[in-house]
């Protein structure tokens, strides 16, 4: 198993990519860690935190695409950047896996040039989880890659999700929501009026009707389907909570799962080759996190499952 | 000033709404109300709880709209509802404004069937105020009457919030951001993009641009603009939060101005009477701030300030 890793993405890069490493090999991750970025600032960093030469491949990137870059000039222009060479490796086969914590900009727009869609996919999604209130995790999607929606995209929106919640989240025939507003059928925007019976016929999934804004918290549906300029307000929104709940000294376990660095990263989900997309502010935990999703898409073969539903 | 009050709508109802009217005495309140609904039921808890007769005046209803009903249907069949006898005493000038905590479809399609909206504005719309964590209130619309909207429409809501901000909120030229997915213009989707240049140009309004789901409970824009599918979702789950505060024993002021029976009701804007939808839920503060809202609206002209809007 060939994960790669960009060492340059992220405001704490490389050294907190390096802990997050680290942590990793500590706990005996079975990956081949290969990472991508500038070998003069790794190369001593793996030495200080003492990574074992055997569990890493440094492949070195003389560019480094800046977080506020435009992303489809910034690959063009930079082809030997660490977001570049990632994509490079991943789409011929030597890395299974590419995590970045970098201009999430150039991680779409590289991983949907540089890979292909899923055969029968439309879209690809990226998807956030969402901690429920009785200690339960749920998945929302999509978070803001396809602002605007048709009918079937939240339908096969449903079924990737759906794989996700039972491969990642561990979650047994997840229930699937379609985020509206109205609990009935025939209730909400043109979107989600047409969505609904698509969803209801969808013989991959175990679609349990509408939810409102008042379930996303609550154990009602585990994988909660929306356009991406709703679910992207309201994962920001859920992000701000916890900022919020620092900020006020608000103690309260429940709150604290709102810290989104501690599920790591987003996958890009729809692709062929698991994508995980990291926050800019990632820090060890992240990286920790990140390396662990990848591993865990590769064992249980998500995407093997996703290519197999969207064969029937 | 002539106040309506449907004594009939909402879970707690006649009784909280009486316990709601004596506090609006107590505290001095000029107006006088129209109380519909039961004789038989309103009359003893109104010489119960010592209202004086000079102060309200009871106008008798056989019918109750329940809070399941069919709207349409229910307003046609139920010509003697508290809410249908409302909707005329308010469109035949007998009263100024009219409350209710019942039916909230009924409430909308009564007010939207008997009253006209204000000339030059396409479509009424909901808002809801938000607690600001610097202590403040913004002002979000639409939440959830129009789910899916024209650019123009969110146009016009940037209008009604702002005169609602600054007339309610007492906000000087409040600020107005634009929901969306990304802070520059060009970012969102196609509704988004079309808005901002729109907002950009609207001479009645302080634009300040985009603002993204991080922002809302921020003090960043004073009038937030979205359709009512995005609206009505943040809008619940605001409200959930206040509940989940509450389960989770989370002792914190913020939260607890989440409670949204603090701030009464939704005021219906953009049709030519106030007509104020209070909560199910609805307890004696709910009743009273409904009134001091409805007060306030007929105080400071804010309907009047709309329809000027809309000439020039």
């Amino acid at each position: 198993m060939n994960i790669g890793l960009d060492m340059m993405g992220g405001d704490f890069s490389p050294l907190e990519a390096v802990k997050g490493i680290q942590l990793y090999l500590r706990e005996a991750g079975p990956a081949t860690l290969w990472l991508i970025g500038d070998e003069g600032q790794i190369g001593p960093l793996l030495q200080e935190h003492r990574i074992p030469a055997a569990s890493v491949r440094v492949v070195h990137a003389d560019q480094i695409i800046d977080m506020n870059e435009h992303p489809t000039r910034a690959l063009k222009e930079k082809p030997q950047s660490s977001i570049a060479i990632g994509f490079h490796l991943l789409a011929s086969g030597k890395m299974d896996a590419f995590i970045s914590a970098g201009n999430t900009g150039a991680m779409l727009v590289g991983a949907l040039y540089s890979l292909k869609p899923i055969e029968g996919i439309h879209r690809p999604t990226i998807s956030t989880v969402i901690p429920k209130e009785n200690g339960g995790t749920g998945v929302l999607l999509d978070v803001g890659l396809n602002a605007d929606c048709k009918p079937e995209n939240l339908n096969q929106f449903a079924i990737l999700g759906s794989l996700y919640a039972s491969c990642i989240l561990g979650i047994e025939e997840p229930r699937v929501g379609l985020l509206n507003i109205g609990e009935e059928e025939g209730k909400g925007n043109i979107l989600a009026q047409a969505a609904y019976p698509l969803l209801a016929a969808n013989p991959h999934i175990r679609f349990i009707g509408n939810i409102e804004g008042r379930d996303l918290l609550l154990d009602k549906a585990d994988v909660m389907v929306c356009e991406g300029f709703t679910g992207n307000i309201i994962l920001k929104l859920a992000e701000s909570l916890f900022d919020i709940s620092l900020r006020h000294r608000i103690e309260s376990e429940y709150f604290d799962r709102f810290d989104f660095e501690y599920y790591g990263g987003t996958p890009l989900l729809g692709v062929t080759k698991p994508v995980i997309i990291g926050h800019g502010i990632s820090r060890e935990r992240s990286f920790l996190n990140m390396l662990r999703l990848a591993q865990k898409m590769l064992e249980t073969d998500l995407l093997g499952k996703m290519r197999e539903s969207f064969l029937s």
